[in-house]
């Protein structure tokens, strides 16, 4: 494919489109240590204390669905790249984009779930900055979250997942993305979908408090959990085994998905972690995820096995293996 | 005038109607004391490390002018605010915003801009986040950086400026609002107008390594001159007195303004910091500001004065005083 001269939509959408922006644009220019690693969150070091520092800018249309609005998720998306990194989330940074002409009372309304959020995660929104645009110029409201966390300790064998390891997730994967989609277009279900976007600190730190062989953590927002689990595997002579009957999907998302041919296993997130753990602490990370109300659905979804060299699988029903693809763009823009 | 019920331009623009939407709306739902201070930088403890933090986001059109763009802005923005903060500016995150269409040399350029400015500042760019929206819902690029700065030790009487007090300014105001304005508008001229937007970091570090009894500092952005000096004054019983022959304003400012019917001293800077510092030690201030590149034409433009009652007053060239108001909004949206 010939490289694009203008930005494409599928540039924002988490892919493999995205990871080539970044490479050839960003780290091109910004060549440094923290921003190389391309995690969630940067590790950097302010006199003798190790921090995370991480942004996201959130412009999901429509700014209200239900289960939430822009301002849950600009607090709730920071505090979890925070929390996936291994830090404790202190203190966010809010700026915001105005349209001309939005109403105050949803900006209020914004805002008090931005707080709301902030309190359940425990972080501090500490600074703030307030931009407004003409009519026309940006779509009502745009957020732009960065987070300060400090860094714990981490368990021996962190970020070294190994084959073996199991793979887990907090619960069931795409209702966010199918959520804003069904929220913009109009559409009504008897069962509605809800976004399943909340702060995931707490139970992430009832996982580090377990003492447990911990591996590898990421929140599966943009691409899915497909793009997460890619991410996992690039590079290595393993890869990813997903057994697909593992994987929960709610009813009300596996039936929009079948009527939309969207597949829920590429479709945004925005309260959902997969955790990579040592395979005889998997049954015991379990127990913690599913003690958590945000954790009830917990589910072992596969392991990484030798071999895969850096593709994830999916065995279907069938007992057949299917390439689970790094997506190339995002089926849904504006999802987040 | 009663409360709009919907955002106005003139909400962003750093005068009196922003304070009233940041108080409102904003601090009423993020009650916290580092918020509170409603300062440039969030001061807030992690460990036993002090830090700075804060965020701004850029939304300036045309993205291109003559001495910078968005790039140089936004860097040179967030490392202003954390200078004047009393820290030392050390990494920071930058989310953009992109309108699918955006040509990618142009965000190259802005890029590259930024990574200049990173290295002039010393700064780490050090995390990051693209979102792209569809064509119409915003306008070419936003881009929004947070910075975090190590705090220093700061002057006894910091933050206490008092009557005596004398108000320094590093040049010449108004250049970089007229500058935007101009390229916005296809204004040309035989001897263009340039924007000042620049690092600040470098000079301000040498103000405080000169061991003066520095009393307080602002970059002079949204507003102008005209805001940051009522934002000094508000709520003592001193004010501000300034001799306006004092104030430098360039040549082509001057003579734009005066075209335009707009005064130089409301319209933002990018590279312009107000240091109030002891009387004693302003001539020995003013010979640290002139020797950096960025402080050749550093003046000495007013002093704190007993009996002002908060308020900002400019001496004429007859000798009669007027005051110079907070501005209510920004005459010129979206110039940064």
């Amino acid at each position: 494919m010939k490289a694009p001269d203008r930005v494409l939509l599928a540039h924002g959408g988490g892919g493999s489109l995205s990871g080539r922006l970044i490479r050839e644009v960003f780290l091109s220019a910004f060549d440094n240590p923290a921003l190389a690693r391309l995690t969630d969150s940067a590790i950097v070091s302010l006199g003798s204390q190790s921090l995370a520092f991480t942004t996201d800018a959130y412009v999901v249309t429509p700014p209200f669905f239900p289960g939430g609005n822009i301002g849950t998720l600009a607090v709730a998306g920071t505090v979890n790249d925070l929390a996936v990194s291994g830090a404790v989330p202190r203190f966010l940074s809010c700026s915001f984009i105005l349209e001309e002409g939005l109403l105050l009372d949803d900006l209020r309304r914004v805002v008090a779930s931005m707080a709301d959020t902030a309190a359940e995660a425990g972080v501090i929104l500490a600074t703030g900055d307030t931009k407004v645009v003409e009519r026309g110029g940006a779509d009502g409201i745009f957020i732009t979250t960065a987070g300060i966390g400090e860094l714990r300790d981490l368990p021996e064998g962190w970020l070294r997942p190994r084959p073996g390891d199991q793979v887990l997730i907090n619960g069931s994967v795409g209702d966010h993305g199918l959520t804003v989609l069904a929220a913009r277009e109009g559409l009504r279900f008897d069962n509605p979908l809800r976004s399943d976007c909340a702060p995931l600190n707490g139970l992430i730190e009832h996982l580090f408090a377990a003492g447990l062989r911990l591996r590898w953590m990421r929140d599966a927002t943009r691409g899915g959990l497909a793009a997460v689990l890619n991410e996992l595997a690039d590079g290595h002579t393993w890869g990813v085994a997903v057994r697909a009957e593992s994987v929960p999907v709610s009813p009300a998302a596996r039936s929009l998905g079948e009527i939309l041919g969207i597949d829920p296993l590429y479709v945004a997130n925005e309260g959902k972690v997969v955790v990579v753990v040592a395979e005889d602490d998997a049954r015991a990370a379990l127990e913690v995820m599913r003690a958590h109300p945000l954790g009830r659905d917990a589910a072992a979804i596969g392991s990484l096995e030798e071999g895969l060299d850096g593709l994830v699988t999916v065995e279907t029903y069938l007992g057949g293996r299917r390439i689970l693809d790094m997506p190339l763009g995002e089926q849904l823009p504006r999802i987040c």
